[in-house]
């Protein structure tokens, strides 16, 4: 398996001299801002070719600088929330040559990984983990004697996060040494919602964003005394003005600092250097754009939070003609509930990546954004189903996981109707082992009561919408792929399935092929390798993962002298397992072979390239199964 | 099947007239202490019978009965946090004289339940999930215009959990009519910690305790005007210093008021009275005694947060001799961490529960309780894994849900060694099916590089957890019955297990039974009972869920005509069904029967009840082996 990198982009004369965090030491400060420079150009450049989260990236360049430039990694500890802002860190830290290979196989992950380097302390791919595991850290160090410094980065969005508010209430009375950096830029992937992007807002607004520059300078000044007498920015004003008393940061007992100019690279590097210096754990409030040196970034965040390639004079991407699941599901959702006054939509952040966005537009009363709260958002739902309205919780497979307790304890418990609308359900490519939808059937097939399905195609999709807009008895959820299925048009107006039917889509007495969802197109490219064969291949798509079509199974298993299930899953607590279990418990013997992902985790790269390192191939569906077919 | 419900207690002639919510309306005022006398009479001697929640109940009878005085059920919706303080509503609307049956199969749950009553809006059993149901709630009824008031009841220690943060950031953008109460009684289950008890503490003794009664007496005044002069507590000073600005829940855009004395019964009616007319959302702030009203609750509210039978006279309670799981567990990792420095503990508000005061009283520097906050939790135990250290993290397999997505995207992809220790693993009996751990063996086996173990006593217990401390590769997780195993002696130095491998206790040729953890006795009682009918029966203890010891399995499924698994765990996803995937990729054909619980919610009873119900026995084993034993 061979890696297409794309071309390296030369570094610039300061930064090709950057090989670890030692070397931003050794720079004259009159050099950070052409070292800022360079990083930005590798960013936009290189990005252009393998795609990214360009926009955080841009908004930290300062940050990271000044962050290095300050501490000592490894012995001092960054941890980033999302780490999707990790690229400079990594560009600082000996990995500036390898940039161009991120989010491709064998390349660079997209995140931080704690196995890539001794720098990145901490990995993440989901927000508002940051803060609680920087406090483990700093728990570890001051029970070990240790004096180095616990750093956590995090987004203002990352405050709307459960974890990031269950840590809060516990820094003051773990340690007395500990940094938040608040990198607020009132964007996380989408415009930020609640109370407190409200409040940091207000904080911003309380001087204007452009005065924010100077009364920064007026505070290092306080901060730092004589020592920045020097600095540009001279003292206009007195100290008692400067600092906004943020009362929320303080009621949790911790001293907050801002907010000050993120792009300020003096200023953050002055006051990193004063942080240092407490002992009381603090918060500094930092002010960023999101895509800070491009400008098609700056007009569009929300588009360059994290995208593919584009043309880097105008930042246009190439626009694919086809709707993907994502896409039709915004468009079908909400035109359920124009038909529909109970229906309503609710996402944790996503509207651009779920295209909620449709649903907001044309049906905004019906539309809640909770924030990156998953599990607010499905006990929300929980009180809406309750009420008697048909909650659609469009959240990834992967960020589902954080609302498992609800699912169960609330939802399933009580019957009540929620539709779990899981996209990036199965391999997420690019994005690695974080963003993997590839455990949902696992954790969710044991749950009593609940129905699991997912599409072979765009048309079925619809109508498995339809039906989960019809069935009130209970959590209905669906398991759909990141981007296009097959592309299939679909029709004019959806169908209800039977719940828990399979479709049998060709009879055959040799071979049964079980190809769930988006496999379904990979058993039906293994049909034809095996009928060229002469063999006779019956081909089923189960549709339902919970209730299985247990009299389906159980007929083509006592027909078929083998089974092949494909799945989008990891082979243990998956479709396949529970294909065997069925057969078994109906003391059916006929060998059932299963294609899905192997008891690790996934690296990050092309579904293609991965699928074929992984075995989910039709050609090595043929082998598994001809292994039972040899001439007896 | 019968159930043995304890001897009705005689309810108070007011009482007993109470069958609806409507029947507490048309009472007179001056009737009301005394039918709040008479349910404290009634819970304290009906539960000395059935155990149950007695410090929490006890401590919002004014308040219930308040809440049913103003508002009307079931148009208008309570939700109570966590619903273990629900007795005292159970008793307002028609289920007073049921409530000798609490806890007792067949008999009330102890806690809300949708399909108990329609009064019960919202059922509960974890905690922090009420702000955010009782929001969807309001939503649902601002969306149908309805005029129907939704009130969310939750304690002090629900805002140290993440759902409630996420919910409060939610609250002033969703909806202008919604009431909160903060029910503080700086206990939840043990006393609260963090920043946001002591700030809850704070706006307490502001004034102290004694003076609240005349204060909210003013506070009443100031809100209801002319209509309360004839209020006994006459107003002495002016309004300004009666309100505690509370700061916290104004930054979340909501009204705060009080704090107020929740004893207080008309001042509670007028406060609901005038809190009904609002329109924005509001938090009501109370201060209650947990155990009012009875002196041993008051004395030890630990203790009678939740407990068994009870001598009503001094409280006191039958002791076991027999150490339990919790005890033992507490215990030896107290005294492991006295000899490895690396060894800490962290509890989510489960000192007592999960017997962590031990290590809390004897080691209290690496004694980390973070409050009801699991997701916290676990990310904290990562950062001190990722530092090197060896954390236990103590959280019931329910709870443990809470935290799922940081055990895959935190500790398993990052191969971080923390220690879950899964208590109340297992039916947990009377608390019913919001407290059963039955679903671990399904949410974790999927999970790459995690080990997952149960013992079969007491001793190998230990022998586990002694693995477990020596085991630094990743994490690794335990699950452990509720009270005692077997009641075997530990030896005097634990031994390291080897991982994934299983012990085999008795060979034999014609059936073996595999008896995970708590069931292994199960097995052994099975085995006797074949062994009655002259067959030879292998005895195998697992040990290990994961990784499975393959080889054993398909050693004696090649010896033996017919397995049988025993499992305290659902069918779906189970131990069961992992050796039946086992063989079946090894191509061995022999049956596997399984003794486990079926897929749907297991009601409230004794383990034993429940277990026969549903066909966990030996007799029921024996029946399923012998299928497969007929003469041929």
């Amino acid at each position: 398996m061979t890696s297409a990198f794309s071309k390296p982009t030369a570094l610039g004369p300061i930064l090709s001299t950057i090989h670890a965090p030692s070397d931003v030491k050794n720079l004259r400060d009159a050099q950070l801002p052409q070292l800022a420079a360079e990083i930005r150009h590798t960013l936009i450049e290189s990005l252009s070719k393998t795609g990214g989260h360009l926009g955080p990236n841009l908004g930290v360049v300062e940050l990271t600088v000044a962050l290095h430039r300050v501490f000592s990694t490894p012995s001092d500890k960054f941890v980033f929330d999302v780490s999707h802002q990790g690229y400079v860190h990594k560009m600082l830290t000996g990995r500036a040559d390898q940039i161009h290979t991120i989010r491709t196989y064998k390349g660079l992950n997209g995140f931080l990984l704690r196995s890539e380097s001794e720098h990145d302390a901490y990995g993440a791919g989901h927000a508002g983990t940051a803060l609680s595991a920087a406090l483990g850290m700093a728990a570890a160090r001051d029970l070990a004697g240790g004096s180095n410094h616990v750093v956590a980065v995090a987004g203002d969005a990352a405050f709307t996060c459960g974890p990031t508010l269950e840590a809060l209430n516990n820094i003051a009375e773990t340690t007395k040494k500990f940094i938040v950096v608040l990198n607020d830029n009132e964007w996380s992937i989408d415009k930020n919602v609640g109370a407190i992007a409200r409040y940091f807002n207000a904080l911003q607004t309380h001087s204007t964003y452009a005065a924010v520059r100077r009364q920064a300078a007026d505070f290092v000044e306080k901060i730092a005394g004589k020592a920045v007498r020097t600095l540009a920015h001279r003292v206009e004003e007195g100290a008692k003005n400067l600092l906004f008393q943020n009362v929320l940061f303080e009621k949790f007992g911790m001293r907050y600092f801002g907010p000050i100019d993120g792009h300020d690279l003096p200023l953050l590097v002055r006051t990193f250097e004063h942080l240092k210096t407490l002992h009381e754990p603090v918060v500094l409030h930092i002010i960023t754009e999101k895509g800070r040196g491009y400008q098609p970034a700056l007009d569009n965040p929300g588009k360059f939070h994290g995208l593919g390639t584009y043309k880097i004079e105008d930042g246009s991407t190439d626009s694919t003609s086809t709707p993907t699941c994502s896409d039709l599901f915004g468009r079908t959702i909400t035109d359920f509930a124009k038909k529909d006054p109970k229906v309503v939509a609710i996402t944790a952040a996503m509207p651009g990546g779920t295209k909620l966005e449709i649903f907001k537009k044309e049906l905004p009363d019906r539309y809640f954004d909770v924030g990156i709260a998953e599990e607010h958002a499905a006990l929300f739902a929980c009180g809406l189903a309750a009420e008697g309205f048909r909650p659609f919780l469009a959240i990834y497979s992967t960020f589902m996981q954080r609302a498992y307790d609800m699912i169960i304890h609330d939802m399933a418990l009580q019957g009540l109707p929620v539709r779990l609308c899981m996209d990036r359900g199965g391999l997420s490519g690019d994005d690695g082992p974080t963003h993997h939808g590839l455990f949902d059937i696992g954790y969710l097939r044991h749950i009593p009561g609940i129905i699991h399905m997912q599409p072979k195609d765009e048309d079925e999709f619809v109508d498995m919408l339809h039906t989960m807009a019809h069935y009130d008895d209970g959590p209905t959820a669906i398991r759909y792929p990141r981007g296009v299925i097959k592309g299939t048009p679909v029709k004019a107006s959806p169908q209800l399935l039977e719940i828990g039917k399979a479709e049998v889509v060709a009879d055959g007495t040799d071979v049964a092929l079980i190809g769930l969802g988006t496999l379904f197109e990979m058993a039906e490219r293994t049909k034809l390798l095996l009928e060229a064969k002469g063999l006779s291949v019956a081909l089923i798509n189960p549709r339902f993962i919970k209730p299985l079509d247990t009299q389906v199974l159980q007929t083509y298993a006592t027909k078929c002298k083998v089974l092949c299930t494909f799945e989008d899953h990891v082979l243990f607590n998956g479709f396949g397992a529970a294909v065997i279990e069925c057969l078994h418990d109906a003391a059916i013997h006929t060998p059932v072979e299963r294609i899905g992902w192997p008891d690790e985790f996934i690296e990050h790269g092309k579904p293609d390239t991965l699928r074929a390192l992984h075995g989910l191939t039709p050609e090595a569906a043929v082998e598994k199964v001809m292994k039972h077919l040899q001439p007896s």
